[in-house]
Protein backbone atom coordinates (compact mmCIF):
# COMPACT_ATOMS: atom_id res chain seq x y z
CA UNK A 1 0.00 0.00 0.00
CA UNK A 2 1.16 3.70 -0.65
CA UNK A 3 2.16 5.51 2.45
CA UNK A 4 -0.87 7.51 2.52
CA UNK A 5 -4.39 5.32 2.76
CA UNK A 6 -7.86 6.98 3.16
CA UNK A 7 -10.81 5.07 4.34
CA UNK A 8 -14.19 6.32 4.11
CA UNK A 9 -17.30 4.53 6.22
CA UNK A 10 -20.73 5.94 5.27
CA UNK A 11 -23.82 5.14 5.87
CA UNK A 12 -26.81 6.45 7.83
CA UNK A 13 -27.17 7.52 11.41
CA UNK A 14 -27.58 5.01 13.88
CA UNK A 15 -25.14 2.46 11.96
CA UNK A 16 -22.01 2.90 14.17
CA UNK A 17 -19.74 4.43 11.42
CA UNK A 18 -18.30 6.83 13.90
CA UNK A 19 -17.03 3.75 16.17
CA UNK A 20 -16.01 1.60 13.53
CA UNK A 21 -13.65 5.03 12.30
CA UNK A 22 -12.39 5.16 15.76
CA UNK A 23 -11.68 1.26 16.04
CA UNK A 24 -9.85 1.24 12.78
CA UNK A 25 -8.01 4.50 13.67
CA UNK A 26 -6.86 2.76 17.74
CA UNK A 27 -5.97 -0.55 15.34
CA UNK A 28 -3.92 1.40 13.17
CA UNK A 29 -1.90 3.47 15.78
CA UNK A 30 -1.73 0.98 18.50
CA UNK A 31 -1.31 -1.99 16.47
CA UNK A 32 0.48 -0.87 13.36
CA UNK A 33 2.51 1.89 15.09
CA UNK A 34 0.92 4.17 12.27
CA UNK A 35 0.20 8.16 12.33
CA UNK A 36 -3.79 8.53 11.84
CA UNK A 37 -6.73 10.79 12.00
CA UNK A 38 -9.78 9.98 12.63
CA UNK A 39 -12.72 12.62 11.75
CA UNK A 40 -16.27 13.03 11.07
CA UNK A 41 -17.68 16.27 9.50
CA UNK A 42 -21.21 17.48 10.28
CA UNK A 43 -23.32 19.97 8.39
CA UNK A 44 -26.66 20.55 7.50
CA UNK A 45 -26.71 17.49 5.89
CA UNK A 46 -26.33 15.62 9.21
CA UNK A 47 -29.84 16.46 9.76
CA UNK A 48 -30.70 14.17 6.42
CA UNK A 49 -29.50 10.88 9.05
CA UNK A 50 -26.14 10.51 6.81
CA UNK A 51 -23.52 9.15 8.83
CA UNK A 52 -19.94 9.29 7.79
CA UNK A 53 -16.34 8.75 9.27
CA UNK A 54 -12.89 8.81 7.94
CA UNK A 55 -9.48 7.61 8.77
CA UNK A 56 -6.13 8.89 7.20
CA UNK A 57 -3.05 6.55 8.16
CA UNK A 58 -0.21 6.92 6.99
CA UNK A 59 3.92 6.66 8.26
CA UNK A 60 4.35 9.94 8.01
CA UNK A 61 2.48 12.63 9.72
CA UNK A 62 -0.49 13.89 8.00
CA UNK A 63 -0.63 17.11 6.99
CA UNK A 64 -4.00 17.47 5.35
CA UNK A 65 -6.10 15.08 7.36
CA UNK A 66 -9.37 14.71 5.39
CA UNK A 67 -10.21 12.34 2.52
CA UNK A 68 -9.60 13.93 -1.24
CA UNK A 69 -9.84 10.44 -3.03
CA UNK A 70 -10.08 7.07 -1.08
CA UNK A 71 -8.63 4.13 -1.03
CA UNK A 72 -11.44 2.64 0.48
CA UNK A 73 -15.13 3.04 0.70
CA UNK A 74 -17.22 0.99 3.08
CA UNK A 75 -20.88 2.40 1.73
CA UNK A 76 -23.52 1.16 3.73
CA UNK A 77 -26.36 2.75 2.49
CA UNK A 78 -27.91 3.62 -0.94
CA UNK A 79 -27.72 7.28 0.07
CA UNK A 80 -23.81 7.21 1.12
CA UNK A 81 -22.95 4.89 -2.14
CA UNK A 82 -24.59 7.67 -4.25
CA UNK A 83 -22.59 10.73 -2.39
CA UNK A 84 -18.99 9.17 -2.17
CA UNK A 85 -19.07 6.26 -4.54
CA UNK A 86 -17.60 8.18 -7.64
CA UNK A 87 -15.20 9.63 -4.94
CA UNK A 88 -12.68 6.48 -5.14
CA UNK A 89 -9.52 5.89 -6.20
CA UNK A 90 -9.32 3.88 -9.82
CA UNK A 91 -7.39 1.03 -8.08
CA UNK A 92 -9.19 1.82 -4.84
CA UNK A 93 -11.83 -0.49 -2.85
CA UNK A 94 -15.68 0.03 -2.71
CA UNK A 95 -17.40 -2.02 -0.90
CA UNK A 96 -21.04 -1.96 -0.59
CA UNK A 97 -23.40 -3.49 1.66
CA UNK A 98 -25.44 -4.88 -0.80
CA UNK A 99 -28.80 -5.84 1.69
CA UNK A 100 -29.02 -1.69 1.86
CA UNK A 101 -26.97 -0.87 -1.44
CA UNK A 102 -28.37 -1.66 -4.94
CA UNK A 103 -26.89 0.80 -7.53
CA UNK A 104 -23.34 1.17 -7.87
CA UNK A 105 -21.44 3.15 -10.24
CA UNK A 106 -19.40 2.21 -12.68
CA UNK A 107 -15.78 1.30 -10.76
CA UNK A 108 -13.34 -1.14 -11.12
CA UNK A 109 -13.34 -3.22 -7.81
CA UNK A 110 -16.41 -3.52 -6.24
CA UNK A 111 -17.57 -5.65 -3.57
CA UNK A 112 -20.97 -6.41 -2.45
CA UNK A 113 -21.04 -8.46 0.86
CA UNK A 114 -24.88 -8.29 2.13
CA UNK A 115 -23.47 -7.38 5.40
CA UNK A 116 -26.84 -6.19 7.20
CA UNK A 117 -28.18 -9.97 6.29
CA UNK A 118 -25.27 -11.73 7.82
CA UNK A 119 -25.56 -9.33 11.11
CA UNK A 120 -29.27 -10.53 11.40
CA UNK A 121 -29.19 -13.55 9.91
CA UNK A 122 -25.77 -15.15 11.33
CA UNK A 123 -24.71 -12.75 14.38
CA UNK A 124 -28.23 -12.51 15.60
CA UNK A 125 -27.56 -8.80 16.60
CA UNK A 126 -28.19 -6.30 13.30
CA UNK A 127 -26.39 -3.50 15.11
CA UNK A 128 -23.16 -5.52 14.94
CA UNK A 129 -23.37 -4.79 11.27
CA UNK A 130 -20.55 -2.02 11.36
CA UNK A 131 -18.11 -4.52 12.90
CA UNK A 132 -19.10 -7.01 10.57
CA UNK A 133 -17.83 -4.56 7.79
CA UNK A 134 -14.94 -3.06 9.64
CA UNK A 135 -13.60 -7.14 9.94
CA UNK A 136 -14.45 -7.12 5.95
CA UNK A 137 -12.55 -4.24 5.10
CA UNK A 138 -9.21 -5.34 7.30
CA UNK A 139 -9.57 -9.22 5.72
CA UNK A 140 -9.73 -7.90 2.44
CA UNK A 141 -6.73 -4.89 2.55
CA UNK A 142 -4.95 -6.14 5.56
CA UNK A 143 -3.88 -2.34 6.49
CA UNK A 144 -3.97 -2.65 9.84
CA UNK A 145 -2.88 -6.74 11.44
CA UNK A 146 -6.01 -8.88 12.82
CA UNK A 147 -4.86 -8.99 16.01
CA UNK A 148 -5.00 -5.34 16.18
CA UNK A 149 -8.26 -4.44 14.86
CA UNK A 150 -9.40 -7.40 17.51
CA UNK A 151 -7.80 -5.71 20.14
CA UNK A 152 -9.84 -2.22 18.99
CA UNK A 153 -13.00 -3.90 19.18
CA UNK A 154 -12.63 -5.36 22.34
CA UNK A 155 -11.46 -1.63 23.79
CA UNK A 156 -14.11 0.16 22.06
CA UNK A 157 -17.45 -1.46 22.68
CA UNK A 158 -19.83 -1.04 24.68
CA UNK A 159 -19.12 -3.41 27.78
CA UNK A 160 -21.15 -6.69 27.46
CA UNK A 161 -21.54 -6.86 23.92
CA UNK A 162 -17.50 -7.69 23.21
CA UNK A 163 -18.34 -11.84 22.58
CA UNK A 164 -21.17 -10.84 19.64
CA UNK A 165 -18.80 -7.99 18.58
CA UNK A 166 -15.66 -10.18 18.25
CA UNK A 167 -17.85 -12.86 16.46
CA UNK A 168 -19.06 -10.28 13.82
CA UNK A 169 -15.16 -9.07 13.41
CA UNK A 170 -13.83 -12.58 12.77
CA UNK A 171 -17.20 -12.83 10.20
CA UNK A 172 -16.41 -10.68 8.10
CA UNK A 173 -12.56 -10.91 8.86
CA UNK A 174 -12.55 -14.52 7.25
CA UNK A 175 -14.75 -13.37 4.41
CA UNK A 176 -12.20 -12.96 2.15
CA UNK A 177 -8.87 -14.37 3.82
CA UNK A 178 -7.64 -16.41 1.00
CA UNK A 179 -8.84 -13.98 -1.61
CA UNK A 180 -6.07 -12.84 -3.72
CA UNK A 181 -6.20 -9.17 -4.23
CA UNK A 182 -5.68 -9.51 -8.15
CA UNK A 183 -8.86 -11.53 -8.57
CA UNK A 184 -10.85 -8.32 -8.08
CA UNK A 185 -9.14 -5.86 -10.18
CA UNK A 186 -7.82 -3.61 -7.63
CA UNK B 1 -18.09 33.90 19.27
CA UNK B 2 -16.19 34.58 16.81
CA UNK B 3 -17.14 32.51 13.25
CA UNK B 4 -14.58 29.64 13.85
CA UNK B 5 -14.62 28.30 17.49
CA UNK B 6 -11.82 26.05 18.26
CA UNK B 7 -12.25 23.37 21.19
CA UNK B 8 -9.42 20.99 22.59
CA UNK B 9 -10.30 18.07 24.81
CA UNK B 10 -7.35 16.18 26.69
CA UNK B 11 -6.67 13.94 28.99
CA UNK B 12 -5.85 10.28 29.01
CA UNK B 13 -6.41 7.01 27.76
CA UNK B 14 -9.90 6.18 28.81
CA UNK B 15 -11.25 9.41 30.30
CA UNK B 16 -13.43 9.43 27.44
CA UNK B 17 -12.19 12.16 25.49
CA UNK B 18 -13.06 10.96 22.45
CA UNK B 19 -16.41 10.57 23.41
CA UNK B 20 -16.96 13.56 24.79
CA UNK B 21 -15.53 15.26 21.46
CA UNK B 22 -17.99 13.53 19.10
CA UNK B 23 -20.93 14.12 21.89
CA UNK B 24 -19.85 18.08 21.54
CA UNK B 25 -19.91 18.32 17.51
CA UNK B 26 -23.54 16.29 17.27
CA UNK B 27 -24.94 18.87 19.50
CA UNK B 28 -23.06 21.82 17.47
CA UNK B 29 -24.29 19.99 14.19
CA UNK B 30 -27.70 19.05 15.34
CA UNK B 31 -28.90 21.44 17.37
CA UNK B 32 -27.11 24.76 16.92
CA UNK B 33 -27.16 23.82 13.12
CA UNK B 34 -23.45 24.68 12.38
CA UNK B 35 -21.10 23.31 10.41
CA UNK B 36 -18.67 20.80 12.34
CA UNK B 37 -15.60 18.81 12.33
CA UNK B 38 -14.53 16.48 14.58
CA UNK B 39 -11.36 14.81 14.75
CA UNK B 40 -8.79 12.76 16.50
CA UNK B 41 -4.80 12.18 15.77
CA UNK B 42 -3.20 9.28 16.75
CA UNK B 43 0.81 8.87 16.41
CA UNK B 44 3.51 7.10 18.43
CA UNK B 45 2.85 9.36 21.23
CA UNK B 46 -0.85 7.29 21.65
CA UNK B 47 1.26 4.74 22.91
CA UNK B 48 1.93 6.67 26.05
CA UNK B 49 -1.44 6.91 26.92
CA UNK B 50 -2.69 10.75 25.80
CA UNK B 51 -5.99 11.30 24.06
CA UNK B 52 -7.00 14.36 22.51
CA UNK B 53 -10.24 15.28 20.55
CA UNK B 54 -10.35 18.38 18.19
CA UNK B 55 -13.67 19.83 17.30
CA UNK B 56 -13.72 22.96 15.46
CA UNK B 57 -17.55 24.67 14.95
CA UNK B 58 -18.19 27.26 12.52
CA UNK B 59 -21.06 28.88 10.67
CA UNK B 60 -18.71 28.93 7.33
CA UNK B 61 -17.57 25.90 5.83
CA UNK B 62 -14.48 24.39 7.18
CA UNK B 63 -11.56 24.56 5.10
CA UNK B 64 -8.46 23.43 7.68
CA UNK B 65 -10.32 20.99 10.07
CA UNK B 66 -7.59 20.86 12.96
CA UNK B 67 -6.93 23.27 15.83
CA UNK B 68 -4.47 25.88 15.40
CA UNK B 69 -5.25 27.65 18.49
CA UNK B 70 -7.65 26.91 20.61
CA UNK B 71 -10.22 29.29 22.17
CA UNK B 72 -11.03 26.14 24.36
CA UNK B 73 -8.74 23.87 25.90
CA UNK B 74 -10.09 21.38 28.47
CA UNK B 75 -7.29 19.71 29.97
CA UNK B 76 -8.01 16.52 32.27
CA UNK B 77 -4.23 15.36 32.94
CA UNK B 78 -1.07 16.97 33.60
CA UNK B 79 0.34 15.90 30.95
CA UNK B 80 -2.51 17.44 28.29
CA UNK B 81 -2.32 20.70 30.27
CA UNK B 82 1.87 20.57 29.71
CA UNK B 83 1.52 19.75 25.89
CA UNK B 84 -1.60 21.67 25.03
CA UNK B 85 -1.45 25.21 27.67
CA UNK B 86 0.17 27.12 25.38
CA UNK B 87 -1.85 26.27 22.67
CA UNK B 88 -4.30 28.75 23.71
CA UNK B 89 -5.73 31.92 22.69
CA UNK B 90 -4.83 34.72 24.81
CA UNK B 91 -8.59 35.49 25.24
CA UNK B 92 -9.08 31.49 25.01
CA UNK B 93 -10.38 29.44 27.88
CA UNK B 94 -8.27 27.27 29.64
CA UNK B 95 -10.56 24.91 31.70
CA UNK B 96 -8.21 21.97 34.06
CA UNK B 97 -9.66 19.37 36.04
CA UNK B 98 -8.12 20.15 39.12
CA UNK B 99 -8.30 16.85 40.56
CA UNK B 100 -5.28 16.22 38.13
CA UNK B 101 -4.04 19.65 36.85
CA UNK B 102 -1.63 21.02 39.59
CA UNK B 103 0.67 23.27 37.18
CA UNK B 104 -0.99 26.08 34.87
CA UNK B 105 0.72 28.29 32.31
CA UNK B 106 0.71 31.45 32.43
CA UNK B 107 -3.00 32.15 30.88
CA UNK B 108 -5.39 35.07 31.42
CA UNK B 109 -8.42 33.16 31.62
CA UNK B 110 -7.89 29.69 33.86
CA UNK B 111 -10.68 27.84 35.10
CA UNK B 112 -9.93 24.96 37.67
CA UNK B 113 -12.71 23.01 38.56
CA UNK B 114 -12.17 19.34 40.70
CA UNK B 115 -13.96 17.71 38.06
CA UNK B 116 -12.48 13.66 38.94
CA UNK B 117 -13.83 14.48 42.44
CA UNK B 118 -17.11 15.58 41.86
CA UNK B 119 -17.26 12.43 39.44
CA UNK B 120 -16.96 10.42 42.15
CA UNK B 121 -18.27 11.96 45.12
CA UNK B 122 -21.20 14.15 44.00
CA UNK B 123 -22.08 11.26 40.78
CA UNK B 124 -20.69 8.22 42.57
CA UNK B 125 -19.20 7.23 39.23
CA UNK B 126 -15.70 8.61 38.10
CA UNK B 127 -16.48 7.46 34.68
CA UNK B 128 -18.57 10.71 33.95
CA UNK B 129 -15.98 12.66 34.86
CA UNK B 130 -15.80 13.04 30.71
CA UNK B 131 -19.37 13.93 30.71
CA UNK B 132 -19.25 16.94 33.85
CA UNK B 133 -16.32 18.53 32.03
CA UNK B 134 -18.40 18.76 28.96
CA UNK B 135 -21.29 20.50 30.85
CA UNK B 136 -18.67 22.93 32.91
CA UNK B 137 -17.28 23.99 28.89
CA UNK B 138 -20.71 24.69 27.44
CA UNK B 139 -22.68 25.98 30.37
CA UNK B 140 -19.23 28.25 30.35
CA UNK B 141 -19.26 29.51 26.75
CA UNK B 142 -22.79 28.57 25.71
CA UNK B 143 -21.31 27.67 22.16
CA UNK B 144 -24.00 25.12 21.90
CA UNK B 145 -27.82 25.41 23.24
CA UNK B 146 -28.04 23.10 26.47
CA UNK B 147 -30.80 21.44 25.39
CA UNK B 148 -28.73 20.00 22.76
CA UNK B 149 -25.87 19.25 24.28
CA UNK B 150 -28.42 17.18 26.81
CA UNK B 151 -29.78 15.52 23.95
CA UNK B 152 -26.40 14.56 22.50
CA UNK B 153 -25.59 12.92 25.54
CA UNK B 154 -28.42 11.00 26.07
CA UNK B 155 -27.99 9.90 22.14
CA UNK B 156 -24.53 9.15 22.86
CA UNK B 157 -23.81 7.36 25.99
CA UNK B 158 -24.19 3.59 26.25
CA UNK B 159 -27.55 2.21 27.12
CA UNK B 160 -28.28 1.90 30.61
CA UNK B 161 -26.21 4.75 31.50
CA UNK B 162 -28.64 7.67 30.48
CA UNK B 163 -29.70 8.97 33.62
CA UNK B 164 -26.50 9.34 35.54
CA UNK B 165 -24.65 10.72 32.89
CA UNK B 166 -27.73 13.64 32.36
CA UNK B 167 -26.92 14.01 35.82
CA UNK B 168 -23.46 14.63 35.10
CA UNK B 169 -23.81 16.77 32.50
CA UNK B 170 -26.33 19.16 34.19
CA UNK B 171 -23.79 19.14 37.51
CA UNK B 172 -21.34 20.86 34.89
CA UNK B 173 -23.70 22.93 33.24
CA UNK B 174 -24.95 24.40 36.27
CA UNK B 175 -21.51 25.02 37.99
CA UNK B 176 -21.35 28.35 35.84
CA UNK B 177 -24.65 29.10 35.03
CA UNK B 178 -24.58 32.36 37.09
CA UNK B 179 -21.08 33.62 35.98
CA UNK B 180 -20.24 36.56 33.61
CA UNK B 181 -17.49 35.71 31.62
CA UNK B 182 -15.59 39.30 32.07
CA UNK B 183 -15.39 37.69 35.87
CA UNK B 184 -12.42 35.22 34.60
CA UNK B 185 -10.85 38.33 32.28
CA UNK B 186 -12.36 36.07 29.39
Amino acid sequence: MSDRFEVRLAGTGGQGMILAGIILAEAAALGADKNVVQSQSYGPEARGGASKAEVIISDEQIDYPKVLQADLLLAMSQEACDKYGRDVKPQGWLVVDESHVKRVPPHACVIRVPITQIAEEQIGRIITANIIGLGVIVGLTNIVPHQAIIQAVQNRVPPGTKDINTQALKAGLNMFQDTRREQYGC
